[in-house]
């Protein structure tokens, strides 16, 4: 079975907003079986919202609208939901007393009008109920199509989608399985991974269908089958992914149910209790961020020195100022120095350091833009990396985060 | 006149990559007074893909399709453009040419025949040279609509809109002018705003649209107009923008050509000569990395430390043990010592601190989750804030994130 997924608003076809919203709802959809065939995104305009509603229903049997439920002027879907289920807006007494509740608790300016008409709803619909916020999901049906009208607000929508949208369909519809394999690896390009597993490639089983997903100088391999015997297709899928290993197993570094390599890190560190600072120069806290963004990180993480100034380098990190004038700050020499002061500093068993030039101008050295070195120093000792990472900013800083983390992963095994 | 976007690949729809070449590629069409109909994802198949070509094509003058032409066997696209066009694939010796120049400078493998059949293109299309990579974007045309295909790789698609796509859209079509304008606010529920503004909002020009953009507790509100005569749009949607001030100026803190706050941020500090510095427990270095994702913040951003364990905090920011003994680790005494030693420490005008509970289990203190404490630090003196951010991890941080740097852009206003 299949769904679609609307999104309803001017802000994403004028570019100001990326729709993150349809991605969460496309990968929770996809976990109990049901694949989306499309997603549309529609300005905030009757007819448009109409036509787009009308022709998603005449291919799949569930529709998720997203947006236009804001309390604003800015919004006309509510009218033209009516017109399209030919039905009129009632008051919901218990929208409204959730409401009045969430002004009370959470907000510190009176209730409104505009605020009282997000309680009005179409009198067919069955109110899901938003516990983040004022707007509420609906439920509708149209010649047994499902569709799910929900508020825009990421979070509003994901416990949505979680506590109500998904147990409606499971409950529903019976779905196929659909099962994903994603193995990830690093250090090789699209088509060179291609050629060395194009046998297996060609042989895998017409059930399986294989992507090759590149971003940042790694590619993610994607298996995924779709059948009625949940057992066969995960054992298929496996059978096929333990195959690869003897082709392309010195560039695999997980699988993707692992997590991020920031959250295999993380495990390899719990599991043996041992714990990383880093040094970072432009790289500016990036790393560090990642590693925090894992729940559970005070376990293993001791913390940063953000050194973006140069005396930051010398004053705080205590890196030799001689080093500095004699190698310049971006060398290896520095970017050593570095990953051993910081572990030092913070008493940790690891140390990450990065210095380098991100461009779009020189900074404190006469490195080229895109020259960057990344450090690593372990109880085993320290080595740095030279790396040329072109000369795009943004790319710079990303590129040498992701491999920072492979020469990390890389280290830690070895204890 | 109008265009779509298209996008061309299954990692969408299973919501393994969200979609942010179209927003890119919306707000450039945007910026040219393209406006953007639609946005449509679809999958990698034949059927679905030239349905989508042919409704698109009836619907607008210019079409922009991503993705489907990487080198590998997922892609059904260029087979699939033939038969839209009725056309067939001959190798194009330049684009070859160029593939094989890409292999020799960047790449340290062997170029294959995948590669090579990169260089077949449809015979009635005109080449777009991609620069930056092997997939070579198409511009083709079917009664009077442009076509564009473009390669799903940020960094190169993006290249190929502004080096291309863009300037052959001025170069065909007659464009309306598309003026926006984007006022800022925080501190205030959208609600709120909307009945402060409501007369002025009943009293604007036809020709002028309000939207009201919420994220994270802070509320954007776009204006926009469109016309022939761009000089009048300008000055009516400045004049209207002027009219907000006195309504609602306490809580604007800038237009978003002036950029986001980090950048507005790095301006005051750069005119006013001064420097920053971060002391970052559960952001964990995002403030930082905000800071240094401004080009040029080397010039005002003396660095960070990730304090993330509460012995970093005693170690290297030097905060005395006794008072986090005394008032704890999550308290307002000890993020104001924090912002005060990272000042000290590193040498800068400002400073900003962090303390709290992310989540999602209590830390090394028995804050509940969710409050956090923010302080600034500078040369009149420091104050710390308290703040319950709510139990969502990423948002506790990406709120607090928010909040620090507009208690900081308070303060800076003060000098």
């Amino acid at each position: 079975m299949q769904a679609e997924i609307i999104t309803i608003g001017d802000e994403i076809l004028i570019g100001q907003i990326v729709d993150s919203n349809s991605a969460f709802i496309a990968k929770e959809l996809n976990k109990i079986g049901v694949s989306v065939y499309q997603i549309t995104s529609v300005q905030d305009d009757r007819e448009h919202i109409l036509r787009s509603l009308e022709e998603a229903g005449n291919r799949s049997s569930v529709v998720i609208v997203t947006g236009g439920l804001g309390p604003t002027k800015d919004d006309v879907t509510k009218p033209t939901l009516c017109q399209f289920f030919d039905d009129e807006l009632v008051r919901d007494e218990k929208v409204l007393a959730h409401i009045e509740e969430l002004f009370k608790k959470y907000i510190n300016s009176p209730i409104s009008d505009l605020n009282r008409q997000q309680a009005l709803v179409p009198t067919k619909a069955k109110v899901l109920h938003n516990a983040f916020g004022t707007a509420p999901g609906l439920w509708m049906k149209k010649d047994k199509v499902s569709y799910f009208f929900l508020p825009g607000v990421p979070y509003e929508m994901k416990n949505l989608i979680l506590t109500s949208v998904l147990p409606a369909i499971i409950e529903e519809y019976e779905r196929p399985h659909i099962v994903h394999k994603t193995i990830m690896t690093y250090g090789m390009g699209e088509s060179t991974i291609a050629e060395k597993i194009e046998d297996w490639e060609n042989n895998l089983p017409s059930a399986i269908k294989l992507a090759y997903l590149p971003n940042l100088g790694r590619v993610k391999l994607r298996l995924s089958a779709k059948g009625q015997d949940k057992e066969a297709l995960v054992s298929m899928v496996e059978d096929e992914a333990k195959k690869l290993y003897p082709l392309i197993g010195d560039i695999i570094y997980g699988e993707e149910e692992d997590g991020a390599i920031e959250v295999q890190i993380g495990k390899l560190l719990t599991e043996k209790r041992m714990t990383l600072a880093t040094a970072e120069s432009f790289t500016g806290g990036k790393i560090a961020e990642q590693v925090t963004s894992v729940p559970g990180a005070s376990h293993y993480f001791k913390g940063s020195v953000v050194c973006y100034a140069t005396e930051t380098k010398i004053k705080v990190l205590g890196v030799p100022k001689e080093l500095v004038e004699q190698y310049s700050v971006v060398s290896e020499e520095v970017a050593v120095a570095m990953a051993e002061r910081v572990r030092d500093l913070l008493g940790s068993d690891f140390g990450i350091a990065t210095t380098g030039n991100a461009g779009p101008t020189k900074g404190d050295s006469d490195a080229d833009v895109g020259t960057v070195y990344i450090a690593i120093s372990s109880p085993k000792g320290s080595f740095a990396q030279e790396f040329n990472m072109g000369n795009h900013r943004e790319r710079v800083v990303k590129k040498s985060v992701g491999k920072a983390f492979e020469l990390l992963y890389k280290e830690i095994l070895n204890f």
